[in-house]
């Protein structure tokens, strides 16, 4: 047993009195935010990440990170938030339970690149508590993931981002890649369209039957992140591309904010519940086109990419549920 | 009083048992089609609309016709259709009625001008009938109504747009300007940017008291739809323009989108009762951009634009829940 899943056992235990859960996520997303808008600047060479704090009327604050106009990035945001205060009506109804306090913390990214072979990736890893004590919260649970949307997928990048959360969630008891897998393909997907947003990833929520156990493996998956989708951004990105490339990129973009804001519960609950519109709509790409009934070409790589966006068994670990490898 | 009001007071007192509301209704749309096609394809000189005839799998169909790519149009929709069938489960919830039949016919326009100084426009006008016996529903209605979207707002325009409507809406006892203005501001707002989607126009639904009374107000409306915005488009269409307003503009369509995905009630209808995607979403603009938190500096066109964005009292008819007539 590795040394952490052995500190977590004693956490479980003998559970800390002097830091609740929610101040330790929160110290571990902030942490996770500067280590990866670094690693994303390096990667760019030229432009950087602002940092916009913000206050929550109701209680606690957030820090929005934000890239533009960089080399690699045309537009990308890492945020942290940890709010606190009365649970809003909206997220009483929602939940199924009755008015009280809450706590949340989290971070979110979405990082929309220049060049069309690079995927856009999103990533949330998200801690909430209900209750007035933080030590002993009435209830709590985490949720969060990752997942790619490439405009011209690949299989390669499609398997390796899979096999990184699959290793992870492999670690823990409290993850089933198969299961997070799935529910990836389901949430993300566009009804109207009939397409998943991008080639998946993992997606989980409501983990609570072993707190230590699973913020553990939220640890790992946060801080495996970098590890999914840098290789993939080395990859691609000095690979040349035109006005073809970018008219496709701007147009499968329009399928991401159609996702966002018509679909995404996180997005629709942040404008119902008066979050911070702009960290809200970070997510949003920057240039975005809508063909009326576009199609293209059969045999062209963009008829190609199309049969990637419905659920793969990119593994090959066997699910009769899905649709074939063969891409 | 005039001629058509007469005609309209005997269909009250003797029914047609020819043909049904619905069946007039939808003459009346499809006709007006033809007629507002051809008007804008004169105003643009170069491009002409599409037509594209679909089926309903349920019943029914429609005729979406798109153009784009002009010289005064970069993109715009002029649709009709005319379905019946079943209630989807959707609907049945949504209206709060049994299971049975239902028909439905209207026109819905929406046109994105490629010069940021020529307002964007939308208006829908539509019958709905529940019931197997067309020429006696058990329940039927009308709504409708046309909004303005400016990019950058004049007050001579808005006022025009408001006097034709206004005039339209005094001469038939079923229309109220007040109320359907304020619904239409009501109607079409952002409640995540505290703003209205342009300068309104009007706004009605569930107009079932005065069956032949309504019908002619909403044919009155449907002719009055070119006078009200054509006169716009002849005003500004040619003047010169640059990368800074077209930046504005695409900015600005950010809000249309939002909203539509978002917030539009027929959209999110559309969407969710498996309409016609691509008919669904023609409204959506062609290039749409994002930036992270922008706003405009102090004392440029862009700012005094925003101040648009709110309840206007127009036409200086009073109403003290509105925003002042000062812009």
């Amino acid at each position: 047993m590795p040394d952490d899943h052995r500190r977590a056992e004693r956490l479980r235990q003998a559970p800390r009195t002097d830091r609740s859960l929610g101040e330790r996520m929160r110290a571990f997303v902030e942490a996770l935010q500067t280590r990866i808008c670094k690693a994303f600047e390096r990667l760019d060479g030229a432009a950087t990440f602002s940092a916009d704090p913000w206050e929550r009327r109701g209680g606690g604050g957030g820090l929005t990170r934000v890239i533009t106009g960089g080399d690699v990035w045309e537009k990308g945001g890492v945020s942290t938030s940890a709010v606190h205060g009365e649970l809003p009506a909206r997220m009483v109804e929602a939940l199924g339970v009755g008015a009280g306090t809450f706590f949340a913390t989290g971070l979110s990214l979405v990082m929309h690149p220049r060049s069309p072979y690079v995927p856009a990736v999103h990533a949330n890893f998200r801690y909430f508590a209900l209750g007035d004590d933080a030590l002993n919260p009435v209830d709590h649970w985490f949720g969060g993931g990752a997942d790619l949307t490439p405009v011209y997928p690949e299989r390669a990048d499609a398997e390796h981002f899979h096999e990184v959360w699959k290793r992870v969630c492999d670690e823990h008891e409290v993850a089933d890649y198969r299961t997070f897998k799935q529910q990836c393909d389901a949430y993300f997907y566009l009804p109207h369209r009939e397409e998943t947003r991008g080639v998946g990833g993992i997606f989980f929520d409501y983990l609570r039957d072993d707190p230590e156990g699973t913020f553990l493996f939220v640890r790992q998956a946060g801080r495996a992140f970098l590890s999914s989708y840098v290789p993939l951004v080395e990859r691609h990105k000095d690979r040349a591309w035109g006005e073809r490339e970018r008219a496709f990129q701007t147009y499968r973009r329009g399928r991401y904010a159609e996702f966002n804001l018509a679909f995404d519960r996180g997005t629709r609950f942040g404008l119902e519940t008066g979050g911070r519109t702009e960290s809200v709509l970070m997510s949003l790409p920057p240039v975005v086109r809508w063909d009326y009934d576009w199609h293209p070409s059969a045999d062209t790589p963009e008829a190609e990419a199309l049969a990637f966006f419905r659920p793969h068994d990119w593994l090959g670990i066997g699910d009769s549920s899905e649709g074939s490898r063969e891409i």
